[in-house]
């Protein structure tokens, strides 16, 4: 008998969205996986209060990647999460928000597949959704939208370029992740391509978490809106979208939900 | 005293996201709420798997509004959600997938803004997330697109135009609901402005639910592949997408899952 017959085959890595921070907006498919398994490897952006969920035997890894500040690599990541995967144990790899949007999952997916170990993908809350809920507005509207972007701000080049000259255009609604850094180059292509100044821009910091901020800005004050603010938490911007006066009152005060 | 001294006041109304049907890809926060509701209003998409996870003292009330076939009306609707919120009953409006997402949401929260009645919004997991991850792919991914659109195949006009011109480009990826009856009109436009008639789309029918199923066709054979499919069930078109290889053999076999 070789040293290799000891080796139990790869469990599928099951790749799983936190959603947005409030462990509430965990899905039960989610929830039961961090019970479940044996490892957790997370990125920072993951909510401590759902860290908290995993099971007892679960142990947890910090892959740690940040935007702009020191990192493990994403070479360093994939073979945290291969290594593993070899050993048998039931490995999650959580995400924060959906793995499928601006998650860099593509990455990851292609290092199993390189060495034959299979995965599933559990779908997570996109912050979009969490941030446009507590505004108390729609991302579709009829009448008024009939497509949605999700778009980012940043890509590998920098501040990513993305179709201004239509989303420059009335009545047009975008989710913009990783947008703070990037707002004043944003105001300016959008401005650029016509779009109105007080075309409305709502900045929401740490959506669905205790801490959420939610900051009525326009395109015109954007910047200013963001530096008066003092935001410092993951805050997406929703352009075109302004809060609905009574949502907000209702969402603020989170004791006085119902659920 | 008058009669109307016997009136509690209402409750806030919770519009909750179903997520696409399987009932573990509810978030917590939308199972407790359907476990306390008094009263649960749902649409016809709603799964049964889930309506059966309602309190034992809850009261299912069908709203079945349809695209096409005969159907509650909106007003109705609104009637029937603010009728159940002037008794002091705690109301869940169970909405498919996520309630900002091509959910008429806005309608409904316009009538109980109208009457004072409060309101909270608990999101759901849309229908895209979880069909693009049965395919193993994600929605945006750097070096390919940078920027992802949920667009409807249908308005209150018909077939809904959209910005088929930059949808036309390489790369474009986007989500298209209600796009089964469209896809000739689609496909038209698409191609009149330039796309590759092999571009991928794939239609994913009951994304996340028992039945579901995956089906690969490029641009060029999309009306087909609908056809010959047999698609019956609610679609997705995800433009610009094709499976995964390895991921789709993992997610059809439901056994095979982790979790």
């Amino acid at each position: 008998m070789t040293h290799i017959a000891f080796q139990p085959a790869p469990r599928p890595v099951a790749f799983v969205g936190s959603g947005p921070g409030d462990p509430d907006l965990l899905t039960v498919k989610a929830l039961r996986a961090l019970q479940t398994a044996d490892v957790v490897i997370h990125d920072r952006l993951v909510s401590d209060e759902i860290l908290a969920l995993v099971g007892p035997q679960t142990r947890l890894r910090n892959a740690g990647k940040e935007g702009f500040g020191p990192s493990v690599s994403q070479s360093d990541i994939n073979t945290m999460i291969l290594d593993e995967a070899r050993t048998g144990a039931r490995v999650v790899r959580l995400k924060s928000g959906d793995p499928t949007v601006f998650g860099r999952l593509d990455e990851e997916l292609d290092a199993l597949e390189a060495e034959g170990i299979p995965f599933t993908i559990v779908p997570g809350l996109t912050s979009a959704s969490a941030a446009v809920a507590s505004l108390g507005q729609s991302l579709t509207k009829r009448g008024r939208n009939k497509a949605v972007r999700f778009v980012t701000g940043h890509d590998m080049q920098g501040y990513a370029d993305q179709d201004w000259r239509t989303l420059a255009r009335a009545g047009e609604v975008a989710a913009i992740y990783m947008g703070k850094r990037a707002a004043r180059f944003i105001q300016g292509r959008l401005l650029m391509h016509g779009a109105d100044p007080a075309t409305p821009v709502t900045i929401v910091e740490n959506a669905s978490r205790p801490d959420e901020r939610i900051v009525e800005a326009t395109l015109a004050t954007l910047p200013a809106a963001l530096t008066e603010a003092d935001i410092t938490g993951p805050a997406l911007l929703l352009y075109g979208l302004a809060p609905r006066g009574a949502a907000v009152a209702q969402t603020l005060p989170r004791a006085q939900e119902m659920i």
